[in-house]
């Protein structure tokens, strides 16, 4: 983006991703934009995004620009295959951007696997580190409690436990502003020694380092909001993601089954449907483990959301969390070897 | 136990399992025998039973019989090792009644491990199966879906997860009077070929039995009953199991906090609780794989869920559940080799 002013952040947005594309993100652009410190490249196809900037009057229009690109990988579609087929897929243009320095990180709404692997090939990884990793709090009664790995890495190995817990920690203290964060294992027992074998051999790799670590932590404590890093396989962290959403779904339609519809029913809901979808409901978090930024949100996400996830693209940037990444990997790890 | 009318199942109740004791195990037992259909041998510390027997007068009580033990295992406690050291604990004892005849089964609201251990030790386990797994439903919403495993064997290897898909097959059609259960496999995508190497490899298992194998199931689609039988490794299954119960607590408290104390905010807590803690509402289930009947029930059940975990033995004393396993464990495995 050029003509930017200064201290603004220009952030680039993947118009065409998320189920509902330009008609979501183009408002949300302008919302963000509005809301200030944010200059906004939407990314897509430029037809559908002018078409959708014309419907508006606004002076948030004069910090937008249209990059072009051509095609959207869509949900399910295998990531590797994509960026070989569409390597102008809107995902990969607005990575590039950032690559190239027009852009301080982007956000995109689309599928998961798609953002994780533009993120990968093009940012590259840190050193050590396959690819992305999804990290964040998914339970919203406790909103503080940063959970890693969220569903990109399965079948995990220890070691790669402890670089979640390095990432985790420095998420913790530079987004969630907690100083001394205290990192837990998830497992099925509080004890020492309760787990699996993935949590009994990173017990013993922890222990040796000077993080926070208080030992395990089992599920039905997560919601009290026990520890602020909690660590777990990725198979496992997607499985407390999905089930929290699914539980919400089903617990705010038996809500206003049973009390009608009522302001209170309506307070109620709402409430409980944020805190079991901290997703949908706040936007998106940041992918830990690449180098650069990547705001990876909720396709479901709407004109608030999307928005949020702009400024906590912008919040992100400010923290230095992408650059303090790779030092606090290779302060743990040297504590581990 | 002896002088049972014909037609009345016995049953060997740990009375010193659970958070409560006799003091609730005891009034349980004769609200179960007041059911009808069930005679119960309480089993415990003789005095503190008897005491707490001698504060009902109730023609229940003709149906009550007290066998001394000495010593209970304590939550947490290695059922190992405390097999070793307290062999007359009443755990170990209401199962050595079962397996000398003088009991169909035992109900025991104690340590869950060592409900496992006794039942493992004491009654043996079906060929090939190393220990008893738990499985049930657990999710209240979809109270029909039994999840396998919820936490007994953690680290699971492909040929013991079919083997779930067969106790968990005949246990859907015997005690749930499913037909034909849908099982599934639970992943963190619903396409085949998403998940861990445990789901690959089992999933190619699965497709060569006659089982109504339809896949993966996600965790969001778990409270929508989508499938019948849903089988995990047991360290996911506990964390559905806990995290479930977790996310229940701190809602209940979110609507009681919302609403105040009026009647439909009472009606709403108590439904989501029930949904949510399946196990302490409506008493226990029983163990899988061992060659007997333990109903192994939560520490916090109340006189009602004990009571239900009593009806709930003689109910599946009735289906023929333990016998069946066997032939459908040795049937499913001669489909896969």
């Amino acid at each position: 983006m050029t003509g930017i002013p200064e201290g603004i952040v220009p952030i680039a947005l993947d118009a065409m991703g998320g189920d509902h594309g330009p008609s979501v993100t183009v408002p949300a652009a302008l919302q963000a934009i509005g809301a200030g410190g944010v200059a906004v490249a939407l990314v897509g196809d430029a037809e559908a995004i002018q078409a959708e900037l014309d419907k508006y009057d606004t002076p948030a229009k004069q910090l937008v620009q249209v990059v072009p690109a051509e095609g959207v990988v869509e949900e399910g579609e295998s990531p590797a295959r994509a960026f070989r087929a569409k390597p102008n897929a809107s995902i990969f243009v607005s990575a590039g951007a950032v690559k190239m320095g027009k852009a301080a990180g982007f956000v995109s709404m689309g599928s998961t696997g798609a953002s994780i692997a533009a993120a990968t090939v093009v940012y590259g990884t840190l050193d050590g580190i396959d690819r992305g990793a999804l990290g964040g709090p998914v339970v919203g009664y406790a909103p503080n409690t940063v959970i890693i790995d969220l569903g990109t890495n399965v079948d995990t190995k220890p070691g790669l436990l402890v670089d979640f817990a390095a990432l985790g920690n420095v998420m913790s203290k530079l987004i969630y502003k907690n100083e001394n964060p205290r990192v837990a294992l998830l497992s099925v027992g509080s004890e020492e020694g309760k787990g699996n074998a993935l949590v009994k051999e990173t017990t013993d790799l922890l222990n040796s380092t000077d993080l926070n670590f208080i030992g395990n932590i089992e599920p039905n404590d997560l919601p009290e909001g026990k520890a602020e890093v909690v660590l777990c396989d990725g198979f496992v962290g997607n499985v407390i993601l999905k089930l929290t959403e699914g539980l919400g779904d089903v617990i705010v339609s038996h809500v206003k089954e049973v009390l009608g519809e009522t302001d209170e029913s309506e307070k109620l809901s709402k409430e409980i449907f944020e805190r079991m979808n901290i997703l949908e409901a706040f936007g998106g978090g940041p992918l830990l483990g690449v180098n650069g930024l990547a705001i990876v949100g909720h396709g479901a996400s709407g004109v608030n959301a999307v928005a949020n996830a702009i400024g906590t693209a912008k919040f992100v940037v400010e923290t230095g969390l992408i650059e303090a990444q790779q030092a606090e990997l290779d302060r743990i790890r040297a504590e581990v070897n």
